[in-house]
């Protein structure tokens, strides 16, 4: 959802996420791995096949690396302008946001920590919240009432998000009083939770209470021989250095399952 | 210690090893980032400073990444060919040996997880342990058993390396016999532990019975506000790229850590 990926290690400046997708199919296919391009519809974790659109794969093991995906407000703008104002994502995208005013929407401590993190780079961050307060920490909700770069608008939802060919403004509309407004922004960020692609083990393996696979040290999951990794599992970071070192590690794991089993 | 990376996704046909370090160097300098290359002797986990032979650092929270490193056999020419022939990593490094003869020195499951993994490339593998029966599971004793590369030369320790550019034979010695004599091989891998560098927080942060550092998903320690990452940690596998995820989550769970605390 990033067109320029800033934290990946090994690239000083970044590189284009389609140029990193690209280099990594390369290395894969060099070492032999077949990868079908496939729709996956059914999991069998005792039997380890997997079903697709097209046919059915079997294994001795499956690691399962489907993903997660940030929710959505659902207002018009928000697809059209994702990547050009629009992101989901602070640790990614604040360094791009240096003197700019933008908005956050969210009420929690991801919302909170990112507002705080937002305002290293940017010049106001509005923090935008449809109740009257925010779920935050105590401590975390001080911090930001300190801070002045921080403003708060509560009881308010986005109706839009506006701008030609990056984000310009947001309309917003007051819960009390109904009222619309617009508030002129460079970027906003969305912090309304982070929703697992996860239906495919449901009721198969598993799942804390909000979706995510839960996992060992070694990412083995409820079931033997099959293993999580990267964004679809329980973890504290949702990034793509960690992604691919949870990659390596499922592969380990799944390489010393195979070869300890009869 | 391995001239080049192949396996750190984003390098199809691999990276050297010193380009990768600088291209990291360089991201995180760009970043603001202060490198002080000093020997730390000594960390107070309660006050959050780090003595070393230069100065004295006081921080909000520390990350511990010391590392760790492969036991040697201690014999001639070890150090010498390490890189040219002498390896501790077939996961990096077997690919290297396609149609090779090559040596493995161990008797528990790394080694005999690792001297199947070798057999895919390589020639033949041939298993070196002081004892007269390996330590390692029964079913992995019976697949190496079945592997027609493998040999065993049980009842032996390796006395010397030998090559002049790059490994040629190995001198080992008998200890039933105590005769001793040459094998000829193009490698040596060496699977006899992995010990951890932890000796700053001996005593300070709870360790595994090996000495590696316990840590939380977040990478916490057992000490508020100290976290570690890398291969001075507890866990599964130990290669450069979930080192790097581990850097990642350490460094978000720091920060929400300081963004948390009054």
């Amino acid at each position: 959802m990033t067109e320029v990926i800033e934290n990946f290690p090994g690239f000083p400046g970044g590189i284009e996420t389609i140029e990193l997708i690209k280099r990594m199919q390369e290395q894969v296919a060099a070492l032999g791995v077949n990868i079908a391009s496939e729709e996956a519809i059914e999991i069998d974790c005792k039997f380890k096949t997997v079903k697709t659109n097209a046919a059915t794969h079997s294994a001795g093991a499956i690691i399962i690396a489907t993903g997660a995906h940030p929710r959505k407000i659902g207002v018009p703008g928000e697809d059209e302008l994702t990547g050009r104002g629009v992101s989901y994502c602070a640790t990614c995208d604040a360094p791009l946001y240096r003197n700019k005013d933008i908005v956050i929407v969210g009420g929690g401590n991801a919302m909170a920590e990112e507002a705080l993190y937002l305002t290293r780079f940017a010049k106001s961050v509005n923090i935008i919240h449809r109740r009257e307060q925010l779920r935050a920490s105590p401590i975390l909700q001080e911090k930001l009432k300190k801070n002045k770069k921080i403003k708060f608008t509560l009881s308010s939802i986005i109706m839009e998000i506006n701008g030609s060919s990056r984000v310009e403004s947001v309309k917003i509309k007051d819960l009390n009083t109904t009222q619309e407004k617009n508030i002129q922004c460079d970027g906003i960020f969305i912090y309304i939770g982070y929703l697992p692609d996860t239906i495919l083990v449901k009721d198969k393996l598993k799942l804390d209470g909000n979706g995510f696979i839960i996992s060992g040290d070694d990412l083995s999951t409820s079931e033997e021989g099959i293993f999580a990794c990267g964004d679809c599992r329980n973890k504290t970071l949702y990034q793509v250095i960690n992604a691919c070192g949870d990659g390596a590690v499922a592969a380990d794991s799944e390489y010393k399952y195979l070869a300890n089993r009869d």
